[in-house]
């Protein structure tokens, strides 16, 4: 008589309740129809009247029914026809309606890591770029900071933090920061960002109207051409060569509000700028108001001459915005970056960063103030640097030895990769070339995604930090295996 | 002769490096000058012939000198005119070019968190609201199942990760919220977000251009108008009352876009969302090609009558973006919140959360993937919710015991915080009221700022979930006597 069928799932009002609700939005039960009286309703379903009443009172709050427990409930005048049983596909669905921001979204892949087919994951000589060597890494001495950090965790240190970072990070990152790379700043100019790639979506943010002119880089790291995108600036391209950014080219840019250069290691094609460069930049940025974004991302790991100091530490007249990230010198699960901005723009980032996200998580951050502070973050930077030496001297013998003569490695005195330039390969055959590779396990990763206009041959980004010598070897005698298969 | 002075900080050849640097930035060493021999230098300093060659090739990897070591090392003929000595500070620069989103950009606070005068945080009665009871909170779980994430750190979890969040916790999420708030999803529609701002933000970047209409309730949640005013929304107030967002008066608000509601626990003013408006809010949604906003910040607590399940689980066209954060059931300080978007919109928001900054920490993810799945996160809300409940009828029988009919209390019936009215207080008095309680200890914390028109008298958000049960009585003891001593 009821349609009442309880499914067995769940404590006995709970089931009534959906057996209630169903009968009301299948509409055995109408809307301002009577329910029977909760006494009617136990001894019909043999249940407890408290269990009826527990089911009724749940309808009646969610507002399936009205009136008075007790005396006159009555299934209520307005319902929905029914619920959703499951997700809706999107195909059923009409196209979103975006913002012209989420339409340049053109983010495909995560920034700042090779990609590759799925299921390839564990080549034995994967050249993958863009990550640290994870074997080095002191994740003993970094557990039991944040341990330690974790066991202190109190009320205040669980409630919400300053938006600009944890004061320890802040201050441990201006000294570390003016020690290792000689950027000059107080801990109030440092604010903690979730990896560099949340510094570059801040900075657009902050500095670019839709259609403002920006610089980049020819070629350019991408992480900062989806967040340009996305606020709509017109994107100018200038070249680098063997000394950086070709600063005379821009003079004929209209107004840039803004320019990233990568200035220690150029971002992919590995060059240092100049220190004329560098000055030419700073003033050019001085006479248009326009504002330069430095990332730094692998300043530390310089292998021949001592690490070039940072662009922002030339700079006086307030036009750098510092960049970094522990995701090269730790790793990058971290998600921890950092933006040096300047004076006038602190507060503005801090609003960016409350708004965005309220804050990076304080207890990563407080464990990576210990590890700075406590010598272990330049500890292990040393050794890194002298480990990656190792590899990267590898990987250059095996090239010369293997292929003499058939190769360019670009951006080898820097970094954790390098680029092999492959005259011989047209860019036609990458994907042949790279299919080759794979058959033979070799992991290789074209350049081809940071350039406007690609080269007309294959180039390849080769990471070398977690390999170990041995297998470089063998993994470029196999590329050349590859190479001669064509 | 040459100026030359070793400062005695560092290794030698950095010593010596810092020396030339300054002999040559200082033009005691001028453009183009040629340097003494290195066999000179170290002659004249004292130093060993290989001290000096580290010092100049520094240099020379510099560019503050050029030509080979050796044979003629000649000063660089452009340079910069002085290092910064130490940082800029704001006044000395012009003021900053900015997006008009910065310009947009109004948060002076966290959004989130009551704030208060600096230095007082420490009020034995202190009524902040928007946190959750910390004394409650399961940490050695919590201590323990991240200790456990942490101790299985490998390369794969060490990298990038997918930006869209941790699989384990996507899932965990799925069924958590379809058992506990009725959300009707699939684990591919959750996007794992830093807290329910940074979902916020991601929805505000995605569907709202610059000019478009977007409805707020009056009164609301600030994170919604810092994020929306930042991408420049033209921001529309409908008025709450009992039955929550006045959904009639939607009709007279041109193409909104979105609107943002707080359908379980109206933000700030408590009344739960009825289900004739809910039913209202979707067909409006569905006639209007309009996103809604759903924010269940503290949906699980409900103290009268069993939880009201999501708006989200009414919506039968994909119109309900649900936000939810693990802020109030767990800790803030956490940083996790989610998004479950319409299937069409998934992508995009995995877009923004890429180029935002590439993903939220995976180790925290996992631990709380853990925690949902093991069964601790409901026990752990069972628990909080009967605690808080005893909090929340000891404040309301001790305001009907000391201001009996003096206050009127919204929003009693769930979350965490209630709104107090005080009618015989002009708004004009709030200050001096709040001063009055400060120095009997008591902390209140106006919701003033959550209105666009604030009402004439006083209110305040009076958070309990902190305090215990004698501290309230107490508390709202000093209140009353200081109403009284106005």
């Amino acid at each position: 008589m009821l349609f009442i069928q309880l499914d067995g799932r769940g404590a006995l009002y709970q089931q009534l309740h959906r057996a209630l609700r169903e009968a009301i939005l299948e509409r055995h039960l109408a809307p301002d129809q009577r329910l029977p009286s909760t006494r009617t309703l136990a001894a019909e379903l043999k249940v407890s009247r408290n269990t009826v009443l527990q089911a009724v009172e749940h309808l009646m709050a969610e507002g399936y029914v009205a009136g008075r427990v007790g005396s006159g409930t009555y299934v209520a005048s307005v319902l929905p026809r029914a619920l959703p049983a499951e997700p809706l596909h999107a195909e059923d669905q009409p196209p979103p309606r975006l913002s012209d921001a989420a339409k340049r979204m053109t983010v495909q892949a995560t920034p700042g890591r090779a990609t590759w087919a799925p299921g390839s994951d564990s080549l034995p000589f994967d050249f993958r770029y863009g990550e640290p060597a994870y074997a080095d890494l002191p994740i003993d001495t970094w557990s039991l900071l944040l341990g330690r950090r974790a066991r202190r965790l109190s009320a205040k240190r669980l409630s919400y933090q300053a938006p600009g970072g944890s004061p320890e990070l802040r201050e441990a990152l201006a000294a570390y920061l003016g020690r290792a790379r000689g950027v000059v700043c107080v801990p109030d100019q440092v604010i903690v960002t979730n990896g560099s790639q949340q510094a570059i979506d801040l900075t657009a943010r902050l500095l670019v109207n839709p259609g403002d002119p920006v610089v980049l880089e020819e070629p350019h790291y991408t992480g900062f051409s989806y967040c340009l995108h996305a606020v709509g600036a017109q994107i100018h391209s200038v070249p680098v060569d063997d000394y950086g950014l070709r600063t005379p080219d821009l003079e004929a840019i209209p107004s840039a509000r803004l320019v990233c250069v990568t200035p220690s290691h150029q971002y992919p094609q590995g060059s240092t700028m100049s220190l004329q460069r560098r000055l030419a930049l700073l003033d050019w940025a001085v006479r248009r108001d326009a504002y330069i974004l430095e990332d730094d991302y692998d300043g530390e790991f310089r292998f021949e001459g001592k690490p070039i100091e940072s662009l922002q530490s030339l700079d006086r007249n307030g036009r750098v915005i510092y960049v970094g990230t522990a995701s090269k010198m730790l790793f990058p699960a971290l998600r921890i970056g950092w933006v040096v901005a300047p004076t006038p723009l602190v507060a503005y980032y801090r609003s960016a960063k409350a708004l965005g996200d309220t804050g990076t998580p304080p207890i990563a951050q407080q464990a990576l103030a210990d590890f700075i502070s406590e010598g272990h973050l330049e500890r292990h930077v040393r050794r890194a640097r002298i480990h990656a030496g190792k590899r990267r001297s590898a990987l250059l013998a095996a090239l010369h030895k293997e292929l003499p003569g058939r190769t360019r490695a670009l951006g080898a005195n820097a970094g954790l990769h390098l680029l092999l330039q492959l005259p011989e390969v047209a860019a036609e055959d990458l994907s042949r070339l790279r299919e080759a590779c794979r058959q033979r396990g070799v992991g290789v990763y074209p350049a081809t995604q940071y350039y406007e206009r690609p080269p007309a041959y294959a180039e390849f980004l080769l990471g070398y930090a977690s390999l170990d010598q041995e297998a470089i070897g063998q993994g470029v005698a196999l590329l050349r295996e590859a190479i001669d298969s064509l």
